[in-house]
């Protein structure tokens, strides 16, 4: 019996289906079964044995599922739809009863929001392993000089650990952001019913304690039209793969011949199919890529809920896709930046080279003028055009700063000099640097 | 033997292989090996007895992928790589033969071009399609007239039938864009090794021919570092695909109780969990909703080619999954679209009493005080002070404008005297429409 | 005296300069260097009367940028230049001071924090005016019953107040994003200097104490090459322009002859140029249309950072323009929709009109059977076949219900019966609605 | 007299105007007007006389836009209005007679298809001028080794005229795009009137001639509610930008320290706020930042066409300020990098030394074996195996090659000996190059 009198088109059911990537929703979907029958036989709106032919039920469809062995059907539309058929012919017509007081839109927005918060909570997992790595990697690099760059021209000298630990800091706001997302997945969507509320005196309260929900959603209306999760979620993966593509771009640019700062494991590497001398960073390459790609998931999933009217439509269906690949795609890059920090081995010499070349103390100079009166735009004019002179050829800066500023000003061309002056909070002063070793520690313990 | 004395991690195996989405490229594989082989025997690279070998070869590696048996293994990083190691086990060490003076650099490019071309070749037939069920759907609705709309406030009626021409021309634009895709596909990157050129006296033209490319790609290096063609098929693909987010739209609102302009068939439906009386039109929703997927798929790929050294970098392995996704949901999308047009019903009382609203024949009253001498923005504010009048309830706007214009303004007012009065090109008028049905037919056999 | 020997192109500096949009951060720069110079003399780096002049020299500069009488150069490269350029030629040359301890790479970054943590402020005001106004109309409607949509198909029948407040939880949602954002925008940058800190002993925390920051950054490199608070802001605009793009097109729905639920004042609406009749509702379209063009800078802020190597690049001089223009319209766009939902006329007969519709109570009919005994599943398919058989022209869903399951089934076709049924939390029936009404209320005051 | 009877609000207008924008298209509005009261004179639907005072009023409106004199009024909703309320000023009533048979949304349409024609047109013209400064350079480095790269890792030596030329073909290629764009303005909207045509018997052939449209739109709700060719022109203008962000990373990492390949002009570049020495590559970087806006800016306007119902909707407005956004970028990006090209210096020694890495020879040695009978695979496995060697220290690769392969084997390490072998079409080899040279010459002069 159905309102419908034809069938459904093939191409209708090859664009509607779902089944395809929300499969791998149904171990929320189980969860959330349980707590609905439970939730119902308590309010007595099903009696104590209903709920327990559902529950033996609902424990032999997710057998089926764990093991693989589920008998999956081209009718059905969706995993919600897949469950429920099963159910029904496991545990026989009980299994109608379960849909009580449920439909599907309020179903949906609560296993999506489950699986949304499992995997900001993966991510926050994933993201300290990351750190550690840093951490780690920190420490055995303390004072290894390298150069600094802006505009990718060497700057001021810094510490490798300094370094490194600038992308700790960056994944530890990922780590807020991922917090957040888990905070935003508070409010339980179950007991929405279609969008209306239900006929029925359900204890929402109860469901949510059984899920982990903090609080019930407000009003049934947004709760099965909100989305808002998944595009938190969408846009901390997008910031934190934007990092990992910086330290991607880093890693491809320091595994150059011309840098030659690092060499990357053999195992996070790969071969050319002509080239026998190659040994590409892949992995760091990739590191790279796929930023745009979860950007592109956030950036489609903003479309699709543009201009939506309220309240379910079948749009948000392409919350899915969008969401998993994101998640799938994160957590490959987090463990693969992991892996080829670990694997890492950094060649202190070309490191030390770079660092010392003179032209990079040229600020420090000028400091030194302020510090004996020398206005700092005035100072750094004087140094300027020593540079340029040096970069003329009409000497080396030093021999230029000794012959015009005096021999204290050339011995600040030499690279112990400087690196440990930049004692500000924050700065890469050995001393600084273990400040921040420790409070990074602090925070992976916290 | 190998440069490596280290396996790859799995997890590296896991973000670096392409094996899952880039093994639907093996029909062009397959077609560029042999052409690959031909060309190196007709050089005299290879021997004849090798060229045949690999050629029979080649046949069984492509009957064991057309059959679904082709052995796949774990250790596959790609397509390429699975079908020449196959090659080689079945043909024995002449399979090493295939990969002289090609690279997979130029090799990857080639198979991408020629799946860019059969894919915009394919769409184009698509179009055709639902251009073809447009056009019928015209014709059978020549003269019914509904309201024309703009910023969806009821502007000027026209003809259901010069209303879905309006698609129609749309998606002829959009064949001059695939048209513009497949020209972009004919230069052939296969040639140009790894990046510099190869160290054969190859014949490229030779391969062009075979192939169907036009031309050859002039310059190596940009021939592997190129996937502009593929930019021009997402961006084709997005814009066809933001048509029919805009038919699909019309169709939602059209389905509506209160437009209830058209009643889709049941095939193109679905229904509710739980609200028995809902027909929702889940594939109107989902033309809406795959726009932002494919131009999020756009934005990606541009992503990922922003700021990429020359030239091949392994990022450009994120061209594929973006391409296929795209050209999946476009394909789907036009059959959905054609299929909802070809069974859509249209309710004529429905559409006809929604253009027969006195107010939208405004503007025809202030162009017939024009034609008696009134200039254009002073007949405007006449006929503007009218219709607020009559909004305010001072009676109906026929009564005031013959009371305040006489008979013949008031007459002006009824439906059959101002649809037919659009007689410019392109106008609504039916002998207009007519002339766009027969360009429309004569578009479609050119 | 300076290291280059040749002039900037000028076309190099059409494309470099940053004065036409960065001059707008002037309050943030003034009130910094304030701070810093306080600082530089608290610490000893200046003196007391040097920081005196500078403070003078600040009040002076500031006072021609209020009055709009500041002397712009063309040579002023942005508005940290042209700042300090004119206090030198204010204060004379302890103007030259200002500048150490400080690069211009954590001055910009602590000026954009600071004028994101200002948006994000007066956005959560705009968002509370916005709420307020939604609260208001709630309780104004608060028993007006019309239909609650999914796929846009009439549902279930709600009352308006309902359907307002699932806005006012979404914008509450965006309340907390805002809150999120204030957070990222907590650290200091200054003190960071170019990217390893500073030769001086400067102390941080009193700076930032002055400006209202709750920490200070703890690494340099990462100060300076941090937009993520920026990222943050835009993906909290983008989600919240979506939000109000939804709104607007219900606007937009509602405002059609067709729904005809909503009529909006005249301020907000316009004409046409040509159609006398036309209202349209210009400012809700563009609710929809600006949600595009903030998700189009996020993605743009996202493709800017994506794969930077460290620290400052000048790449990140388009966090800017991004920013702004996402900050003033999705201001403007607040403001909008609030001047719109407090002008807008609902109409109640239209609206319950639409909320009898019979068919939307199928759904409470079969909650009904369950009640009475059937499986939900079983009864769905009964009244699933009851509403087709309606549909068919059998007969009014109230007959045909009558004959086969009874009057009491009949009477519940009754919209009164079933509204008030919706009784689980967030439901909407009146007294669920009450609840909302009371903890927005708090939430609005808290 | 007007519909209204409340003044618009000023949150409102401030939304809703376009004036601050759209005022730069008043070149096009004028000309467009002069053509309209031209053909509508023709007609006879206007005197001559009318016809006269309407172009003489027009010369004035222009004479007044041009000297930046035109006296534009708040209430100027558009620059639309503002012309037809100063011509009507200037001209007397016969102004308002000049709206006869058109309507803003064909008037805009024609203005934004003028506009982005012209437009399309300036970007050839720069593409030109940047192909030709490539084709110079070039020329004038036709023999200099450099290393090609792959994975941003040495792959094969080739000629920086080679190199150089990669990017000419990939500006063709936006050669033909924007080529396309203009064709896809060739069709004139105006004389559709508001959607459904006009009532007057115009003549849009004449209109079209004279505004240089090749035919007339075919439909006219299609040619009103159509943005297709600004849609053409953001994709080729961001995968342009594409192209110009990837020679901007090159110059970025060229003028390295590491790579040293490239001093750009002191014109082209800028120093540091604190650090004298930096001479920083600004202007590339910028190359590199402007592809996500533009990008971005088509992602927007994907997004605002999202799902619009037929025919005109206000969200149409949002097109232009993407569009000129995006226009000025790319314009001022062209400029820019024509001029980096035209003054960068190459640093012959730098290029040279890092092109005679013995690794980068690996390739043809496998070749070498290959043409002595090995299979690729083969002599790929053997070379690898040195190369593993070699690097590991075992001894230099030539010593190691000698060793195994014989002497000739070792010559081939010899950088003159490979170069000049990749013979094949579109190779490095000089000859090849010269052909490159001449197809470049051939294109630009066609």
């Amino acid at each position: 019996m159905s309102r419908f009198s034809e069938p459904q088109h093939e191409h209708f059911r090859a664009l509607n289906t779902s089944l395809d990537f929300d499969r791998r929703l149904w171990p929320y979907d189980i969860a959330q079964s349980r707590a609905h029958a439970r939730m119902l036989a308590a309010q007595g709106i099903i009696s104590g044995a209903d709920r327990d032919d559902l529950l033996a039920g609902l424990d032999a469809v997710e057998g089926e599922l764990a093991a693989g062995t589920f008998p999956f059907e081209a009718t059905d539309e969706d995993i919600h739809m897949a469950v429920e058929r099963r159910l029904t012919e496991l545990a026989g017509p009980v299994g109608g009863r379960l849909h009580t007081a449920r439909s599907r839109n309020d179903q949906v927005a609560t296993d999506v929001a489950l699986f949304t918060r499992a995997a900001a909570e993966t991510h926050l997992g994933s993201i300290d392993g990351l750190c550690r790595a840093l951490v780690d990697a920190a420490e055995a690099h303390l004072d290894w000089p390298l150069p600094g760059y802006t505009h990718l021209q060497r700057g001021q000298p810094v510490y490798l650990s300094h370094h490194l630990l600038a992308y700790f800091w960056m994944l530890q706001r990922d780590r807020e952001r991922f917090a957040f997302v888990v905070g935003q997945t508070a409010a339980l969507p179950l007991g929405a019913g279609a969008l209306a509320g239900t006929n029925f005196a359900t204890d929402r309260g109860m469901v949510a304690q059984e899920l982990g929900f903090a609080r019930v959603a407000p009003n049934s209306m947004d709760a099965v039209a909100n989305r808002d999760f998944v595009l938190d979620h969408l846009a901390a993966a997008a910031t934190c793969a934007t990092h990992l593509s910086r330290l991607g771009q880093e890693i491809v640019l320091w595994s150059t011949e011309e840098f030659g700062f690092l060499t990357l494991a053999d195992a996070w590497t790969s071969g050319s199919s002509i080239m026998p001398q190659k040994k590409n960073p892949d992995a760091a390459e990739l590191l790279r890529a796929k930023a745009p790609r979860i950007a592109g998931h956030l950036s489609a999933l903003l479309g699709v809920l543009h201009a939506l009217p309220l309240t379910y439509n079948k749009d948000m269906q392409e919350d899915k896709e969008h969401l998993f690949d994101a998640v799938d795609t994160l957590e490959l890059c987090l463990w693969a930046a992991r892996g080829m920090i670990e694997g890492a081995t950094f060649h202190r010499e070309r490191l030390a080279a770079a660092a010392s070349d003179e032209l990079i103390a040229a600020t420090d100079l000028a400091d030194l003028l302020v510090k004996d009166g020398t206005p700092f735009r005035e100072a750094h004019g004087v140094v300027a055009d020593l540079v340029r002179r040096a970069t003329a050829g009409e000497g080396s800066l030093r021999d230029l700063v000794e012959a015009q500023l005096g021999a204290e000003a050339g011995a600040v061309l030499e690279q112990s000099s400087w690196l440990e002056s930049k004692v500000s909070e924050g700065g890469t002063a050995v001393a600084r640097v273990r400040e921040q070793l420790a409070a990074a520690r602090a925070a992976l313990a916290g």
